[in-house]
């Protein structure tokens, strides 16, 4: 096996900076302690379809909404997202229900008027190693969840965190979602040594989605447990109060129904890896 | 995403027997209900060696333990299993330990020796496919434990096992132990979704190899974690008394003092599963 | 095997329109009956560099000059590129040495400016699903090489150049540069089947990049013919008057004083397959 | 990239042993200077089958008749080759037609057997690491063919033709086959890669086989013109006088009648590379 130059991540390595970092944001933290659980629907696709699932996800003591306006779609004659006018909406409802909002940039053109928005700012795989965009993030002070590339080594990881944290922004949260894999079952493989690796190396948080790997909503349970298990700061999870009328990822969302159980079941592990989840007290 | 051809492992499809099998041996059971847990060294390299783990083992309540005599050595001029000799020798302390005794088979011709003498055969990554021997170990009822190859999907795996089940072995555990991957800071790339999605498909039992995936001993925690997080229902785990000095696999082998450890947090995450590890009762 | 969904790239898909498609650009055709070999230095580093390598280019009866001003770099502490400055030297040295010019973008904001001033604008694998770039640059005119994704499949990369042909930019150029894989020895595994396999679905022309996967100028020439063969319509290849010298990439370069060997062998694999390199007359 | 220690494999080694190595069947020759190809069915489905073929492959000028008469097959129900029935057939056609013959074996206990009626034994993909078996066709003399693993690194398939030459035999023949990828359009992927590092490494002829990443026939030409032109010397080609009949891989296997094309335009790549097809004289 390889080693790997810290130096080319220096901010954000163990062994320049051994403390691991806790990045707060409102009445919420990521960090070696507790468990961030953000949820909310692929896309935005109406006011009225963001506030019914923001309603219910701030029920179950959630506190960081997700949801996209701008898609990267694989295929260019299918929904792109509502775009700014999404973005108004999810600024709206986050103001509304009292949630902290988290959505995906796709174009360095977006960045200041999302950030003025929006709280988190996430980019996707398929942007991991658009370099001009990460610089953009990094001159503004939002928090950043910054997903790996399908076929991004670790190292390519934290390089890229590098590229964002290097223009200024110390607030980045690294999210693992899965590799491109030759498994025809699965959507992606989802590395299960990914986190415990990273832990190794870098002082930031690191969350994981369970979502986009599965294509498929009975195995996001399972999948969730195992990367809690194996070190998760958080999970990004994809919920539909509709899951099969959703314009996109209509198969692997979760339906808000099944909440109590799935934070019941995380809760679980959360605790048998002594940590708990940061949950809004009712 | 595919389907997948439930015709072709009809006697471990769910589909066509939707009860999970229980496979006992000696006092072990492997099913739904107990987590087994396997340890022993990675290679046989002499009797005393051999009895000081054992013992240790047995100490830790642990009922099943492993060791190599046939080692498949990617380098041919490197230690190559102390062969028949090693099989005496795993026999005679299993014997004096009162542990089930497991361990590698590598070609046809050892199968019916190895099968009187030892309580479960495995079969591992290299030869998944390796169909003669498939067969042979077919003609025998001990248990087999069967790794997933190198580069297999799920249904290949599954297709190797009725390989096995349809000469009329009915005892065959499946064993998830990574596949190969880009990733230049790992071993081999353990899939997460292995288990979950095998559990959706078959009723035999599944374990997990947590030591080859990392090639580093202080991944093997995380990483079994997520595997019984996943769903395994077992772990098959290379220890040694001294692993600096083992003549293979040094670098991942577990410390026998640091099995209580181990074992504790592993318990841990089975009990946040809603299952027990089956251990000897003090 | 799976089949593909020839509606979500309809614009370049034989099936929809049978006739394989000639791009002209200035004295220069991509097509099915000639060979196009792009070349030019990795970085543009200094005007003097630029036009030393562009003489000798031009020499050889090479039509197009590559050359990068803005780099995507893995490391965020490496040489990124001359941006803007380095256009225009790209730009008077193509007039100068009456060159077409051919150059990355890498940001949405710099595509009107260097569709200005260069000829052929590049999308890079790490852009390969950038899509807000793919859609700028399907509002020019320019022809566009779109390499593959790092994992891209053969269908994702059909679908990425119809976001840009949707948009109304006709002149696509698809090109493929390698796959992430798990080969320790070579940089980037190149699939000999892609361009067979494209070839039965588009009428885009199709070039390769023998440059990327090797790592090592010893083989770009052996990869080169393998593309040739397979039924590359073109090859993108970096050259440099002093690889060693070189600010990125120097080990896979090759040196311009190669070139007159390493055209030869091109040209007698193209008539072995019934073609000819499309270069300038004496 | 990584760097390879050529202990491993010292005796093909090119650093140890620097002199390309040629290998004599009767009236054939494997090495640098001419192209070997071996040509017939997937498997023997019968004495007439074989024989119609035999006649065909010997009219074209072929020297080496290739058979299986044990088939690894990844599903247990079916077809799994004629087995020693098959052997002798395959024995006698080759005698009757003055063909050198060629079969897999894939069991330690066929190898002294067919190794005395049939003049190369080749060992597949999925037993590259079966160590037993290469052993074992390390203590006979005919020639051996290697096919690479489904997932092996170009060190590991150095290394398993180690442990064939280390037990003796020194006639060993690699043949890349194509890896497991991701790629839904193919059923392997073909590194276009692996022969030009093999030939900077080893000693040893190299062959490919165009038939098994396919899939389907339409692709074998342009797969084979790629290894040819990258530096293969020799193609073993499956071919049937009535492929969609056959047995097994009935979509790859070339037709007989399409043969004198395939040769011909393999020859033009052969001779746009230097080298030429050793074919019998008529």
């Amino acid at each position: 096996m390889n080693t790997i130059n810290h130096e080319n991540f220096k901010l954000s390595s163990l062994k320049h900076n051994p403390t691991k970092k806790e990045i707060k944001i409102k009445n919420a933290v990521f960090g070696p302690n507790e468990i961030q659980l953000i949820m909310g629907p692929c896309a935005i696709e109406s006011e009225k379809q963001l506030e019914e699932i923001a309603n219910e996800v701030k029920n179950f003591g959630i506190k960081i909404f997700r949801a996209c306006a701008y898609k990267p779609r694989t295929h260019p004659y299918s929904f792109q997202g509502m775009g700014e006018k999404g973005i108004q909406i999810l600024s709206k409802i986050g103001e509304k229900y009292d949630l902290i909002t988290e959505t995906e940039v796709t174009d360095t053109r977006q960045v200041k008027m999302v950030s003025e928005k929006i709280d988190i700012l996430r980019i996707g795989a398929r942007n991991m190693q658009n370099f001009e965009l990460l610089k953009e993030v990094g001159k503004i002070n939002n928090p950043v969840i910054l997903k790996n590339g399908l076929s991004s080594t670790i190292e390519e990881h934290l390089n890229a965190a590098e590229h964002i944290l290097s223009k200024g922004n110390p607030n980045v949260i690294l999210c693992t979602r899965g590799i491109r894999g030759f498994e025809p079952l699965e959507r992606f493989t989802y590395d299960a040594l990914s986190i415990p690796i990273l832990k190794t190396l870098t002082n930031l948080p690191i969350i994981a989605d369970p979502s986009h790997p599965t294509g498929n909503k009975e195995l996001v349970l399972p999948l969730a447990r195992a990367q809690i298990a194996s070190g998760a700061d958080g999970l990004l999870v994809e919920v539909h109060n509709n899951p099969y009328q959703a314009l996109t990822d209509s198969k692997q969302q979760l339906n808000t129904n099944e909440l109590p159980n799935f934070i019941e079941e995380i809760k679980k592990v959360a605790q048998a890896t002594n940590r708990k989840i940061d949950l809004t007290k009712k």
